[in-house]
């Protein structure tokens, strides 16, 4: 019959390698079974209860204990399993050849004063702590430790934005600076593209798939996976962009994120826009609005992002300057879209395109039955109505041979206060119309004339779908509608793409301006030095990669006795 | 004051072009406000009232009374506008040149015994008739009408299928058959691109972006918008491609549709992955699986996929013999996909794609919340795990560096009979373990050796990230995994979609065969020669494109009367 001993240490710290090392080296001890060292945390308690290595003594271990716990195939050698902790424990061997430890951050950086960077890999519950400390001491923090709390990490960030310095993290698995990688991190060549990542894997993923497409990077700098999430709201992703935005050597930037929170994602896609670089984005899950706009690519997954950023890097794009539309021609209170069809498809694809702009788009034949008009003679805020849906064609001849509906409509919405943007499509070609534009371009002037009467600005915006070849002739119809001063287009997807960045420069909410000052471009491009504190083997990996490194012998704070700690911590607030 | 005047003009038929027609005399007679002439259905009555045009006569007309309304600025304007009514009516000229109407389609197609087609644009509730006629005859029908119920479009659609014979429609816009184009259509220069669009703007706006970027097709075979929705399951769709398929002109094949009933929508790209030939699809709204799959290559939107399209006829690619995974390898109740991640985004990714398969992906760190996992220690269904999350590694080393948990969890899969496919990722680098598949390779064989001694066959796949100047060395990595039975890839998209592709054959729904007799290629290759009942500009329009054409004086039965109408049928059955 198998047994199972216990053993509880409390108030001692390891870390976590030294956890790993023990419950390796017992489990391969004469008649044990298995094994388990590890915190006994809840979590970790739950873990060993599945695979059946638990007892009462176990059960009642808490969170700042270790737990040491075997299944041996009789009392003997689980007595004998467990005798020989001590020993084990002693005989974990350094690699890190470093003649002296110093104990505190201070003493390391004295030891090594030229270090940008400290690495973090304490656990959770010490590390804002330590990493509030590099702050002080001008640092730039790479925070692999997770179980943070998201209200520690709210407060680094704040200070290093003050300080014009970069927190990546919490949980920041890897960071490439310069040619050296951090915590987990591949060798990759040097390159011409930069990459930021709220998605530690994703940063492997991508640039070694650049790598293996032959090209290489800058920079890769993580931000950790709440970066973009509300609260934290892209705090170290604006700081990053901003700093390889000025990089001389980063010729294009490529942006990665775990699902992110869709408005901190919109925040930092209005940075990019700022940019005068091309910009790939891969935010996972988030709901594509083009395949391009502007400088920014949105790429479909990250192979496809790895592939974008090394083709603009081969072939850098002409960059037309971004339309700026001058918003301030709208008058107050003017901000919602009217669309008016002819073409099915081209409303659903319009429906499409522009909730990635906008959000909901109500519409008579939506995508989805939640966005159904109610009545589709009466638009609702942000609406697509086509004209040639079944209802309005019974004993009707379709809107792409008789504009009479369309015409009535487009004079309508335009009396609407609220309508900043109208869209219509024309189609041409065999059956269509014989001149669309001559009764289309005549209302559309009337239309713009009367909201200027009723001191407002219209834009209107016109898809037209034809041939030169069409008896309508696409060129004429197009400078028809130009010169009744409509926005034209042979392409649906861009005049969408127009109107929607319009209606979001209309709508955007006011910028809480987040003001940080730029990180020091020199501090990432000069020789990286580097102070670790926490795992012992990263210290090992700068070391391999030739980077001057100190590694601070950290204990916790009090023995990892968390009670003590905080009166300590009290303490000294009031000395 | 205004005055408002209606006349209603009960069982009599006429098109709706006539109905335009008499609407726009009217509203230019002198003193003539606004005027409104259509068939009194209750959504034009709406469209009536909300344009002040309406008296009660109005609201007292019937789906099938001729509605002519009138407001006037005075009593005696408005009575004398509704005096010339019939005059206006008469005024009405023919455009096509024809000697002898014939009053059938049966002498339509005596007249032109080599036509093909019949173009049907009839008021929706006599168009079904008509098309069923045409179906009898052996021609292939372009429906324009819509307002046709889908029961009908079944039952035709039946015929057509037994046939060999298509069915364009009900409200099918346009199509263009060896340059010829019906119903609304552009002037698209011949090439080498076939279309099939459940989508009527769709195809104009494909077929035109294409002709732009100077290439062009051979056939664009529309099918109705309803074509791919759930009852009617793609029927049209399914022998336009594989007629295109046989189509030694067409050397791809693009597809484009309004948002499609999902389930449809594979129905179709299952079929399309049989073809030899490179297929472009643009479904609108439906999630994306991948950039690239086989033969397969999906566009975020109709720019992009008349782009692609060009593309691909430019450069034919090599078309990769689809990975057909020996399915019948796994035993009876293995459908389920597991995944066991280190990297969090790398899951993530993987349950986005994955969810293209096989839709609904547990996961302890899901996308969406619902999808979450009960409990990260047990699997369900399909899940993926990310033993990287915090609540795994409070006090425990990650699983990059630690194997462990890992291994164990994948023999615990591998036993459970329900698993078919075992996803792992391995990571390398610096800061991650110094030989993961020294570790994990004989897991894996233990794990598929397991499984097949319990008589099932396991099928494990790992995306391998790393470059080949990482410590770890990932050729030396992927051969050792490969080694040990592992299918490996360093892109993890690739990875999913192997993956994807194994899961979705086996949970393939057991195919309703739909059984067609194949359109003769020849019907559409031939030069085109067509019969026209319903708008006459649809016959001037064939007539404009120099092809041979019979307008019908097609007149509904019972002058349009229904009642009388469904009597006639009836005893047109027992006679």
């Amino acid at each position: 019959m198998a047994v199972i001993k216990s053993e509880i240490r409390s108030g001692i710290y390891y870390d976590s390698a030294v956890l790993m090392q023990l419950q390796r080296s017992m489990s391969q001890l004469e008649g044990v079974q298995d094994a388990g060292v590890v915190m006994g945390t809840e979590e970790n308690k739950e873990i060993l209860a599945h695979i059946d290595l638990v007892n009462s003594e176990v059960n009642a271990a808490k969170p700042d204990d270790m737990v040491i716990v075997i299944r041996a195939e009789n009392e003997a050698a689980a007595l004998s399993a467990i005798e020989k902790v001590d020993e084990l424990l002693t005989r974990k061997r350094s690699n890190v050849d470093q003649d002296y430890r110093p104990k505190s951050l201070e003493g390391a950086a004295d030891m090594l004063p030229d270090a940008s960077w400290v690495l973090i890999s304490v656990a959770g519950r010490f590390a804002a702590g330590v990493a509030r400390k590099a702050l002080e001491l001008g640092k730039h923090v790479f925070l692999f430790s997770d179980n943070v709390s998201v209200e520690d990490e709210i407060s680094l960030k704040k200070t290093a934005a003050e300080k014009g310095l970069l927190v990546m993290g919490p949980d920041c698995g890897t960071a490439m600076i310069s040619g050296i990688g951090l915590g987990f991190a591949n060798k990759i060549r040097k390159g011409p593209i930069g990459v930021v990542a709220a998605a530690g894997t994703g940063l492997q993923q991508v640039t070694t798939r650049i790598h293996q497409l032959g090209s290489g990077i800058t920079h890769g700098i993580g931000t950790g996976g709440r970066d973009l999430k509300d609260p934290v709201g892209a705090a170290t992703f604006l700081m990053a962009l901003d700093v390889l935005a000025r990089d001389p050597e980063t010729k294009v930037i490529t942006l990665v994120s775990k699902p992110p929170a869709p408005q901190v994602a919109e925040k930092v896609i209005r940075k990019a826009r700022q940019i005068n670089k091309p910009v790939v984005i891969n935010f996972i899950a988030r709901k594509p609005t083009s395949r391009q706009e502007g400088n920014l690519w949105f790429a479909t997954g990250m192979d496809d992002a790895a592939a974008l950023s090394v083709q603009l890097a081969q072939n850098p794009p002409e960059l037309k300057s971004t339309n700026q539309f001058p918003v301030e021609k709208f008058a107050k209170g003017q901000r919602y879209f009217r669309g008016l069809f002819s073409g099915g498809t081209l409303a659903y694809e319009a429906q499409f395109l522009l909730e990635g702009y906008i959000g909901r788009v109500w519409a008579n034949a939506p995508i989805n039955k939640e966005n159904k008009l109610k009545d589709s003679l009466k638009s609702e805020e942000n609406c697509i109505v086509d004209l040639g849906e079944d209802e309005f064609t019974v004993g009707r001849l379709h809107p792409m041979m008789d504009n009479e509906m369309r015409i009535r409509r487009l004079l309508e919405e335009s009396r609407d206060p609220e309508v900043a943007v109208i869209m219509l499509d024309v189609v041409i070609g065999f059956g269509s119309h014989p001149d669309p534009a001559s009764e289309l371009a005549p209302a559309i002037v009337k239309a713009k004339q009367e909201a200027e009467n009723a001191g407002r600005y219209l834009e209107v915006v016109v898809v037209a779908t034809g041939t030169d070849e069409d008896p309508q002739n696409l060129d004429s119809q197009v400078a028809q509608l130009r010169a009744a001063g409509a926005w034209v287009s042979s392409s649906n997807e861009e005049v969408v793409n127009y109107a929607g960045s319009i209606l979001r420069s209309i709508n955007q909410p006011a910028e809480e301006t987040f003001v940080f000052k730029p990180v020091d471009l020199e501090t990432l491009s000069r020789k990286l030095e580097a102070i670790n504190v926490g795992l012992e083997s990263f210290a090992e990996n700068l070391l391999a990669q030739e980077t001057p490194t100190v590694h601070v012998d950290w204990r916790p704070p009090a023995g990892g006795n968390e009670k003590l700690a905080n009166i300590l911590e009290r303490m000294k607030k009031f000395s």
